[in-house]
């Protein structure tokens, strides 16, 4: 396998995960640093992603960047905290109170700056409360701009790192604002700025009913670029973060060939929820699936599937992917 | 409107709901007496539903007794602790473990106690942790079996207690065993005691692609008791527990013809997960438009609409619903 | 009501829908000029869409200019024939194929030529077979560089008459390029001529999960026009095309207040398949639900219903939906 | 691979799809014998599959009786013609006409008759047109008393032909009747005929959101037979009636391993709809998947298997899965 695919995680992988019924969670809860250690042990992990809450205070980033020294770890980049806080609940950026979009806006800032402290250079933008949940229930046009002025404002904060809006459908909203690739593309749009760009997260846009390659494609063609990727997999009704190679094993074939086509050169990070599953196995089985397509992927001769894409005959698609499979 | 629709609801409506990325909630938390407090300012409501989480300790029961004495409430039923204890996360009534599967069978016969010490008489049975989220994950048919056996065993524990079984598609697991009015009523067919029924949850069969008339219609059709009714709303697509009235209102209008025809006369259980919203109010929202839907179905002439549902022809039936809402 | 709504359907609405079941359709064909005569008979219906297969032959306009006149209609637009002749089978505009690319063009560019003669301005650009069905099926990006490029020529050709893209997620390919309304934006953004704008029609919005409200809003905010509006229902999943006022009546509200907000002065359109009704009262029994729920939100209190959206408080905005339908 | 698993496909495989939009379809039309000389090319193919249309006239009977003999091909079974007729269109077994209701008697009693004389054995029910659209326009109570009579009627006519319902949750309705496997169970429990069983689609499982292979080990649970098996893939919204090896070959790894288990020992019979692609090539490539998925289940370690099945960790099953694709 081609030696500069690097795989990350986020740290949380390795925590305990709740959902509204289980509000203890299915394991034990887990300190900072002892998921450090369960990182350390799965093979082929050399990044990890952190969110906002793990770095609210100084002495959090200190130990962190102790840990990730001492077991060798790249920090990928911090999720800012913009959903877990019941402050956001009625949306952050896109608030109608100017002092929870102020929030908003220092929160990205602080990540932007915490994450070059740590080396890394993307801040992920998940919104998740900016949506709306009953009809009449919002301004879609207010809304809309507020983010757009939120976003742009972090953006000018500093060129040097990275903000990286990930789109997601639905949940905790019933609606997300920020729902598809395509609404992702039209806001950066409007953003305008160069160091903006996209998150997919690959279960986001199966459960969008996106083709996960065509949106990795879109990004090129509207010339926003791919800063990073999250990879779970699900039953497209719902973002079940579910391990890499659970379902959607041939889309992820075309999703690589897709990336390395278009020549992304970011992580293959993994966004999973092993709730009653070990984290650390859960992060190495799905690593192993990818860097068994991966290798796959390399192995295709090239010009033999440009020739079937653009014969557009879905026979022959059919069969090259079988072919990957079962040799004969 | 006729006077024995009696409505009631979980008294958790008045507590402080969480999703997995707000584990805090987005409101304050409330203890049982103050959650006691808010339904009693809730008009029209009679009756409260509980979980077995609240019913714990033999001092909860006396203190339950006491406040809904106090306050003139009714308990409508108490559904079993079976998907909030870790203990579960693989399943209760169809866990592998023998040690779980006596747990949960002695949880659902405390519950049914219980239940007739505070003077209801429905032990609602939802097993939400009992599917399976992979593939390659489960034995269908011994989980099956387990649950059979399970629940038989409950029916026979005491005859005076009704056994609600309410299926749901997916939530926590990817995958509900029971996730379907059919699936509930061949599995009620193999259980074969008259103590055991339905609880129809509106949300749960409407992202199931049911339609709830049908579901409630099957019931009658199978000789199945249809118990008790969880009533709240959602998109089609995961379980919103909206408020009764957010979208699918004409839905709603025929299932209330439906219940009425097929001659329910349990409760109108509200179940409903305000999350960012007062629990009070979205309890008084859901009532008024349940009274006024119920007050609308009862002014229908019912021969009339027996005649254009014998006919058959959308139009007509479209007509008849606008007539309901729009008087010329 | 305000006097300025105009209503129209399209001609089809009155012919025979088949599927793929019953290929004969559900009723008797019927030529163009016993379809005007069954749309004279419909009260309100002042306009007429057409398709570009009722219009190939120059005696066909000859005929359709000749009843229109004689009936009273006006031409609202025509919908280019992209989709209905087996040659666009594997694309129209996105084929690989130049010489079908032209005959998109060409098709296109003579559509505005007789909508022109026909005193209308709008070709509706459906391209419904551009997508793809399998994986590794297509060529994402060239796909969509030559959908840019061939509606580009198209708008070109002359700036009196709007180009309107209609997004539709799927159907008949299992996955269209223009799918949504976030995917559509930015197209245009691409496209950039002033004469392209969009077609929302609310039943492929809803099924591609779009609250139709916030989709009208885009266009405003993203400074695409709103060209036309196709109306319709469905249960979410798939195009069903069913009348108006079959299920989502209070997401039809919310759409039309927010036209009225946003201005919207174009056609109120029609697009439904009574496969098994009457084409007369399907047509009648649409208008007459949004006569009345346009009326509904021109008596709403418009800075009642600001305030409640700038709240934000979903029991606020349920109640005062239910206001509309129950007066007390 | 095991000698005794047997292939077959619908005979208009080889023919020519139409869709609602394309009412010619993509390709030529096919006569009967056309078509069987096609299917004669299909490597491995030994089965074949009619529809009621196909055997209107006795003289089709013969024609048929002819060309399977020549090229050696086994008939399996006829779906009956319950859904082409527009005299369907509100239904066949569940229509309020009685006259209606003998018609689709008669027509699956033909269809039995007729199958014996070409040596098959079954008779495959389903019954597309009868479901509703609207709201309102059923009585589902009468609807399923019909249903249950009419095929209760056919399968005493003569009990060795097996009739196999076949449940599907919607199209060209946009809710079936016959939904659900849970909804097949128990409307078999209700018919209580022995030569009543189960035909499970791939395709209408997945969309109806099933694990098919639970749903085949309901089969065996509730003692009702699977008489057959039509195989095909989708996107899980819509009967896409793609070929085999689409989209979702883990979960087809896991049916063929509960197939073996629950002992199936009928057809593997492809239902598929190559509207735009070769009908031949198509059967071939989905039976190449096929053969190879079952061979892979056949050299699974069976004790292996069951154990990780009994455990329960997906991280194991998962792992498992990825094994049989990716040696190391």
């Amino acid at each position: 396998m081609t030696a500069d695919v690097k795989f990350s995680t986020g740290l949380i992988t390795f925590g305990n995960q709740t959902d509204r019924f289980c509000g203890s969670g299915y394991k034990e809860d887990r300190e900072i640093k002892e998921m450090f250690k369960a990182a350390s042990k799965v093979k082929e992990l050399s990044g990890l992603e952190l969110v906002g809450a793990q770095v609210k205070k100084s002495d959090d980033v200190k130990l962190i960047k102790k840990l990730k020294d001492d077991y060798g770890f790249e920090i990928v980049g911090i999720t800012a905290e913009l959903f877990s806080d019941p402050a956001w609940g009625r949306g952050s950026f896109s608030s109608g109170d100017p002092a929870i979009r102020k929030k908003a806006v220092d929160e990205v800032k602080k990540c932007m700056d915490i994450v070059k402290e740590l080396n890394g250079d993307i801040v992920n933008i998940w919104p998740g409360q900016d949506g709306y949940d009953y009809i009449f229930q919002s301004d879609y046009i207010r809304s809309w701009e507020y983010i757009i002025e939120g976003i742009r404002e972090c953006a000018k904060y500093r060129q040097d790192v990275k903000l990286s809006i990930e789109y997601k459908p639905k949940e905790p909203r019933t609606h997300s604002f920020i729902g598809t690739i395509g609404k992702t593309i039209s806001l950066l749009d409007r953003i305008n700025k160069k160091n903006t760009g996209v998150t997919i997260d690959v279960g986001h846009a199966l459960y969008a009913y996106e083709n996960i390659a065509e949106s990795v494609s879109l990004c090129k063609l509207h010339g926003k670029e791919l800063f990073l990727l999250h990879l779970n997999d699900n039953y497209r009704y719902w973002d079940d973060d579910m391990m890499v190679g659970s379902v959607h094993i041939l889309e992820y074939i075309e999703l690589i060939y897709w990336l390395m086509k278009t020549e992304y050169n970011g992580w293959y990070s993994l966004d999973i929820f092993p709730y009653r599953e070990n984290g650390i196995r859960s992060a190495e089985e799905s690593i192993e699936w990818l860097k068994s397509m991966i290798d796959a992927v390399e192995k295709m001769d090239k010009s033999e599937v440009e020739e079937i894409i653009d014969n557009g005959d879905a026979t022959m698609s059919t069969r090259m992917l079988r072919k990957i499979f079962f040799k004969k």
